[in-house]
């Protein structure tokens, strides 16, 4: 794990909140820190140098979605992702299992707020053997066989900084036996994922197309903590890892969510940097903070834009632009907020954008959703550094 | 006209190509130059920084469709469009007629390039009267009377520097009787306009929402010389117009088109900077610099873009970024061109995010055309201030 480090700075004299650093080949992460999704090789409607205008400062892409679009060929051919898409900062992938897995089960999101009914949604999953897991492509229907070690190889073609073991995402709405033989075989995939890291580490020049990369174990167990205990006791004494990711079910409700993630977190120690996998939420970032997770990653910043919404520091956490009323609003989305939007551009043009269905208005809304999110991790930052966490989140509120 | 000059620097020794500066409020245009289309107050999916950042000198913004969404009102509160849409430097509006007319008949290009069989392609304009043109909102369907009065006070209200008078876009596809007909009711409009233009001048504090502003004539007359001469006479005779637009109709073909831009642009001298009404293909360029032509508006660069189309240095003139044969190619569009995303983005990349349905793809295409069409421009007013512009066209294509 050559150029990779981690280090706790500070932590909370109440909570087991921290602040701590992780080091990659493309620069460092200041952490409690905000993973941007980029699935597809690209932020929604912004640019890399946007991201960075904004204080991005690391990005995630899904294996699964780049291994069927482009091909993970295509981009080692680039020399790595961040020279196919320009973007030269920290960068984590996923190992394709957890798309695998909510594709055909329906998201962990989808289950905590309640969307999630059905346990099988579509047929994208054909089948899951000690092998891997058979899926059929979104695109063109094709089959594909995803296996710990295809995956390994897929991330190292793709050169991100952080990769992920290779994981089922088990759902909510199954039998507790069934988590437990999903955890297992997870478990076995994690050792093979491990080996295949190593041992392609040991046998290749270069180590993976960018350089050299980290590997993250996942926590499994659903909502199950004793199944959660057997996890944390596997990823503990697995060696190499050099971060821990809390994934699988988190419950079917944000309470449950909470309760999963506090209990988790509160077993492991300062050894790890720990990810939260597909949770990011404003309003749940503070308290999760306090659990002790170091980075989070959500769609939500540029999904939200997309949808025309905009976020605030209210206990509401969002506005709708495309409501009638900011049609004359000559304010910005805050006049307080030091984003590009909020400097140059009045609410009532951004109505405008979005009702004259200007792609712009998109641009701009996410460019802000951005730069909150950032400004949100570098107060809480600021907050655990100082001791005052707690404060600061009464603070932060406008409302 | 406060503010307001127009210089011819250089002609050319073999054509009546000239380059010139247009001096505005909100800064200088170095002529020949093109206007990038902001139709409803924004760049389709680029930004004012972006727009600055590629070489952009002037944008325009369409009357017809601020005066139902948002409505010139909102954009007056504003302080005018280029607060409003926070763009600082020059600008000009259309006066609304061109859209009313072309939505009504079939745009002006769609005639040019063949597409126009019938006279009235749908019933969006309702009646022409000596008053004005009575029409249906696009948006709801609601009717709106456009009179030169409005044209003129809504245009104000927008507060462009450059302004035209209200007219009738004739099509082609009508008697020569109609024609002319319409040609004369469009010059008692454009006095109707220009006597509006210097009351509201004259009687108001403020000169426009954004300041002061300068107003262009429009030549009518179709594809018949005659009544060209008599529009340009008596557009040579109206007092007060700062620039010559050349409107109406081009004819059915491209061929056409030249030979009434040529025809009329040698009848103009040198008192007016001479605008050509919605076309501006690279391809046309060339020649219509060469009969005299000072400044171009067109769609293309940006529409292009949206179908993946980046504009090249070629005879085709362009490529098409979808097809296969570039999914795999690791240059750029333009190993050559100096813009952001032929710097730091190969054609593989652009490929995948139009394949993924990626708006960034639109946004970095957009970008290259946008500063394709500058440099351009900027090179042609380089070949006539050296008096090679023949041979700086042969140079001008790779292939």
């Amino acid at each position: 794990m050559t150029n990779f480090s981690w280090k706790v700075n500070k932590t909370s004299s109440v909570s087991r909140a921290r602040t701590g650093v992780i080091n990659t080949p493309h620069g460092e992460i200041n952490t409690p820190a905000f993973i941007f999704c980029g699935t597809k090789a690209a932020l929604k409607s912004c640019s890399a140098e946007e991201a960075i205008r904004n204080n991005t400062q690391i990005i995630l892409s899904n294996t699964y979605h780049l291994m069927l679009q482009p091909g993970s060929e295509i981009i080692s051919n680039h020399g790595g992702l961040h020279k196919f898409m320009n973007w030269h900062g920290p960068m984590l992938t996923d190992s394709g299992g957890f798309q695998i897995f909510s594709l055909g089960y329906g998201s962990v999101a989808d289950e905590i707020k309640g969307r999630n009914q059905m346990m099988i949604r579509n047929k994208s999953l054909l089948n899951i053997s000690e092998e891997g897991a058979l899926f059929k492509s979104y695109i063109d229907g094709s089959k594909h066989l995803l296996t710990p070690e295809k995956s390994i190889a897929i991330q190292r073609d793709i050169g991100a900084d952080l990769i992920l073991v290779f994981d089922e995402c088990t759902p909510f709405h199954v039998e507790k036996s069934y988590t437990a033989e999903s955890m297992r075989r997870s478990h076995r995939w994690s050792t093979r994922s491990l080996n295949s890291f190593e041992l392609a580490r040991k046998f290749k020049s270069t180590e993976g197309s960018a350089g050299s990369q980290s590997i993250y174990g996942i926590i499994q167990g659903g909502i199950f903590y004793d199944l959660r205990d057997e996890s944390i006791d596997f990823n503990l004494h697995s060696k190499n890892f050099f971060g821990l990711a809390i994934g699988g079910s988190l419950g079917c409700s944000k309470e449950e969510m909470h309760q999963v993630v506090e209990y988790i977190a509160s077993k492991l120690k300062d050894k790890h940097p720990v990810h939260l996998l597909g949770i990011g939420d404003p309003s749940d970032i503070w308290s999760l903070v306090r659990w002790g997770v170091d980075t989070f990653d959500c769609v939500s910043p540029t999904r939200l834009a997309r949808h025309g919404a905009a976020l605030k520091k209210t206990r509401l956490g969002k506005i709708n632009i495309k409501n009638s009323k900011y049609r004359e609003d000559l304010n910005p989305i805050d006049s307080k907020c030091q984003c590009k939007t909020c400097a140059k551009y009045s609410l009532s043009y951004l109505h405008h954008l979005l009702k004259s269905d200007e792609l712009l208005g998109l641009q701009l809304i996410t460019n802000h959703n951005i730069y909150f999110m950032n400004d949100l991790m570098l107060y809480i930052r600021k907050a655990i550094n100082e001791d005052k966490l707690l404060e600061a989140e009464k603070d932060w509120y406008q409302d």
